[in-house]
């Protein structure tokens, strides 16, 4: 039997990182053989979950066809978020909840995907559809993982399952789902010891809107002047990031996990796309977007539409 | 509540016709407003089938804008085997058992694909999951896809799933597998009668395979002569369609039923990437394709694979 590995998109997230843990461990209670790996550090949100649970971290890769022939991805499909030699294996299966692009493959697969707020809500399905007992750890996880991407299942993007998840998890897992979750969100969110750097590509994804190339980078901050106070030092690092990336838009999104809104930051020469999809005008290359905290609901659609009828 | 239309892939087979009809009256029972739709003619092993059970055909469309916003895909996800402006419409579902390309959504969907020999055996899955038993005419409809997909059960496409799908099915429905199963591809199969537009277009599926365009399609027959004593009369009518539609290449497969073996005609600029595909030599325009029953499992991957290495 080869091994196969598991993994969640670039510049990994509680969800990416363990979603893979939380598969692997089912597909080896199922008899397959299987590594979690990671395509990135460890953000400080999910380390606290991984030390909270005591779990290591899976191992990083930057490549995976030298290793292996096969994959599973989750939390992720399209190409640009993935492996830097994606294009060298054969994808076995997904299990993801976004939209598919930039996603081909020339035999038929296993692909998961559900309109839900987070792929651990998936994996937790797919634990009872095999009939596999969550452990507590896993289950933290996981929890964790919904807690993360459901910014405590008050985002729009969480769904009635994502509730019902979160909550048997939390049971399994003999947490407060409340105070757990907050303690985690908020270890993810001190931003002012990151260095710019690592705010702006903490949680960013690039993603083909029409012919123009997009990067949408997102983080979470309990104060948003955290990050603004250094305002001309991050726009100079974004703009080196647009010149080297031959970007058309970099929209930097800071949101506020205590009141659930949104500061963006937009920089490139098609920043009007930004104006245009949330009927804002720029000030300072900054706008408030009251009650946008979903990259993937709230602003990746609404984006690409606009770029694809320009 | 606003309609949505479920349909599987132009030139319908069986699958794709009655995996639309038992997908829509499982939604049905689920509480959504979908109608069956189908995307061209009924053909001969179909029309036996929905006799056979008494089963109305679903409608027929061309386009689906017109209609409706959204639409639930069966059995395809390749945007040029499905509706002409499949591009105006949102894909809220699909439930498939082919490769992914082709495909691209702005939103998060329900995408339910599993490497199997039939969609039908995927929409069992979904009835059992949802707790909705099967009606036996319609349970009779699911089991003629899982015969005319995997050549009853014989299919290298065939997975033991399948094999289980389609015995409970056949109970359900009061049918023997075997006996029902022979009347119904042959009712199928039946080719001396059939016009040479008939026999081109019956089931053909246009593909992208690295820049090259091609169509393969495949014809299940009892007596391949029924076919290529007409060789003359094909080839004309396929090279216009090359001509028409600027094909690299068109594969025409007859696949013997009786003996699980099938006679390739190729005809195009890039025959030399069957030749290499197959190891073989075409001699009048034709190759000999021992045990070569699926498309999908063994010619649309080795054959993408010769012409992405080209």
């Amino acid at each position: 039997m080869k091994k196969i590995l598991i993994f969640g998109h670039k510049n990994p997230d509680t969800d990416a990182i363990c979603s893979a843990l939380a598969y692997a461990e089912l597909k080896i209670a199922l008899g397959w053989l299987v590594e979690p790996v990671r395509l990135g550090k460890v953000n400080a949100e999910t380390q606290y979950a991984l030390d909270y649970f005591r779990v290591t971290e899976p191992r990083m890769v930057e490549t995976v066809s030298n290793e292996v022939e096969d994959v599973i991805l989750v939390d992720h499909n399209e190409r640009q978020q993935s492996a830097a030699d994606i294009e060298k294996v054969r994808v076995l299966e997904v299990i993801d909840h976004h939209r598919i692009a930039n996603f081909e493959t020339s035999n038929p697969l296993f692909y998961r995907a559900e309109p839900v707020g987070c792929t651990a809500t998936i994996v937790k399905k797919l634990y009872k559809e095999h009939g596999v007992t969550i452990r507590k750890e896993i289950a933290g996880l996981m929890a964790s993982a919904i807690i993360s991407d459901t910014l405590l299942l008050k985002s729009p993007t969480c769904t009635e399952e994502d509730v019902i998840a979160a909550r048997e998890l939390a049971e399994i897992a003999e947490i407060d789902l409340s105070d757990y979750g907050l303690q985690f969100l908020k270890a993810g969110a001190d931003l002012a010891k990151k260095s710019i750097d690592e705010l702006i590509s903490l949680d960013a994804k690039e993603f083909s809107m029409g012919d123009y190339k997009v990067i949408i980078a997102q983080v979470n901050a309990v104060d948003v002047h955290d990050v603004f106070n250094r305002q001309a030092e991050l726009e100079e690092a974004l703009n080196k990031k647009i010149a080297d990336d031959r970007l058309d838009l970099f929209m930097f999104v800071v949101t506020d996990i205590l009141n659930n809104d949104s500061t963006v930051l937009a920089l490139g020469k098609e920043v009007r796309a930004v104006e245009q999809t949330f009927h804002v005008t720029l000030i300072d290359n900054k706008a408030f977007l009251p009650g946008v905290v979903s990259r993937k609901k709230q602003v990746v659609p609404q984006l690409t539409h606009v770029f694809e009828t320009y």
